[in-house]
């Protein structure tokens, strides 16, 4: 989109000031062409270095994308709840990793059906409780369910134990269950999401796998060590070499503000924007567009300011939301007028998509598709 | 909620450590006594200030609860989005404040359509460009379309220009336009919410209403002064002295962390929590619950810390969130264990209402009823 300073060197066309004028905004774009460069390169990625690739479909909730996924080669798909897993199995996607911890008979007797129907599930567990009782289930059915133990290679204080000893020792507390079987150890390098530069970055994708290594090479035995993120996914190749065998990006797909400022991809990377249109210039170095917290989401950029990033407009900053309105400043000599549309870079893409019932495809800059985002708002 | 400290006096049962097993978390919570009781306070409140109340539905985008806020008295209700006002049109709600601007002809397409079902429908407008868009609208019904002009009373720097003679000048530019008719002023003190104490906020209610007042004199004729807001609707009485007409508070019904901290009711007057489970303890001073910002939203409190309040359990603070974990910092002696429960008040319960198709009407702490957000997602 062309700049809307009035030092831009040629007029604005009225296609460049309201572009898409078939759609109602704001809209969820989505660039199907860079959707589908992204995924080829993780593929590849991973291919290269030797790990399977086993996409966390948090990001995308969407059949579409997790077949494509899967098509281009991925292992399976990893999700983050029981709904989430409910939409993918469904849709016939046969090897699933629930990346969260089960917990409560409501929703053991959910994975039950999970687990007839998936040939291929696996449940994570960072505790005995959560092992005990997907053990019993497996006792029911008779056979052992598959489970990964979630380790904290990286510190990152969210779930699971230090790697080495401490996690070596609940997994062998958990081969003793009866009704599961441990066949892998995962991590997730969510501290990557407040490195301060690649070097921290590659250090926490390297420690992530190795701490993985070490508990196996306690544990004993034979287990997959999966890792998470998309920064850390820069570098798989050394992940690969420190012991991962897996990995499970997510955000990859559709990228953000926030993996640009990471140094996870380039703006010609981003496939997902917001079309937004302005609705008020109530002064000259404010103008307000129809896109605010109920759409963008209020997550703000960890490092930076601000609720998302106006696509070819440095100048153009959007500094406050409310749940329908997002105020940006503009420099005093902006030509931006009422009607004019604007395209947001989210912060965080993943709560956003979580909004929307469906994406606007792309292609070549023109609507193909409307996509469904199958498991919005399942979080159960 | 008994508290679940070791320090607590009797054991915790059963009961009061997993409160409602029937119910799969995480689970919106409305209690709808405490809702009976915001409405008919909030009513009681306008009736005695002599003033419409025409509450902002965008907080519980429901049919059942603007069908209830009408049946108590409201004058109407008020929307944020087209989208809103379709849902509510569509189940019979007569009297519709659209407080948005509407631009672009998608949207003027879709307004007519309003427009020609709804009895009384009203526009919000701060610029001569959008009211030029309705008044074209009106002459092709023939008919003039009422609006409310959007004055910044309170330097809240969203919409609108400042009160006095910019508003009035504007107002007049207004009443020229063929096919819309000037019935209104209206402001939106969203200053309120940055407020320091309660001698701000009720000096703000006041300033609100004076703004409109001024601008109303200076542009003659009968027109509704209308005002924005459950903090400032605490003074209602003061606003009305000062001028108002009509109030447009939203959040009363079911209120949130922020409204307490804000003053504008207590603990007891929360209608709405998330229920949610302990699905790890992963560390002694940790306890991880399975409600994160796909929920509960990342909404920080504007004068606080964390993500929302532990009801009844002051020692746990939700100092973390990723998308389907709540980081909870506990007590070392805390004796949570997984499969525990606990409520969460969120910091803004509206952009959290918009994550879920439906609440759990819970009587006397018993579910009742399962509640549509019917306008939920519906921010075109």
């Amino acid at each position: 989109m062309a700049s809307r300073l009035k030092s831009r060197r040629s007029p604005t066309s009225d296609r460049a000031r309201s572009p898409l004028p078939e759609l109602d905004t704001p809209a969820w774009l989505c660039d199907l062409d860079v959707v589908e460069s992204n995924l080829r390169r993780m593929q590849a990625r991973a291919n290269t270095a030797g790990v399977r690739l086993r996409p966390h479909a948090k990001t995308h909730k969407s059949v579409r994308f997790a077949r494509r996924q899967v098509e281009l080669g991925a292992a399976g798909i990893t999700v983050a709840k029981l709904g989430e897993a409910e939409v993918m199995a469904a849709a016939g996607i046969d090897d699933i990793l629930l990346a969260y911890p089960v917990v409560g008979p409501l929703k053991l007797a959910r994975l039950r059906e999970l687990l007839v129907r998936v040939p291929r599930f696996t449940c994570a567990v960072d505790s005995l409780e959560v092992a005990s009782g997907i053990s019993a289930l497996g006792v029911a059915l008779g056979r052992r369910v598959p489970v990964y133990l979630e380790v904290d290679s990286t510190d990152s204080r969210r779930l699971g134990f230090a790697p080495g000893q401490i996690a070596a020792g609940m997994a062998a507390r958990i081969r003793e269950l009866p009704g599961v079987a441990l066949t892998g150890l995962m991590a997730h390098a969510g501290a990557a999401y407040g490195a301060a530069d690649q070097a921290q970055i590659r250090e926490l994708a390297v420690r992530e796998a190795a701490g993985l290594a070490e508990t196996a090479q306690i544990a004993g035995g034979s287990l997959q060590r999966s890792v998470g993120s998309t920064p850390t996914a820069t570098y798989m190749d050394l992940a690969a070499r420190a012991g991962a065998t897996e990995a499970r990006p997510g955000t990859y797909i559709f990228n953000d503000r926030t993996e640009m400022r990471l140094g996870a991809c380039g703006l010609d990377d981003v496939a997902v924007s917001i079309l937004a249109t302005v609705v008020s210039r109530p002064a000259p170095d404010r103008a307000v567009i129809d896109a605010g917290s109920k759409t963008l989401t209020s997550d703000t950029f960890l490092a930076g300011t601000g609720f998302g990033e106006v696509r070819g407009e440095p100048a153009l900053r959007l500094v406050r939301l409310s749940e329908e309105h997002g105020v940006m400043e503009v420099p005093a000599d902006c030509d931006l007028a009422v009607g004019d549309r604007v395209e947001i870079i989210p912060n965080h893409v993943c709560p956003c998509i979580n909004l929307t019932d469906e994406l606007v495809g792309l292609r070549d800059g023109r609507p193909e598709a409307r996509i469904p985002v199958d498991g919005r708002g399942r979080v159960r």
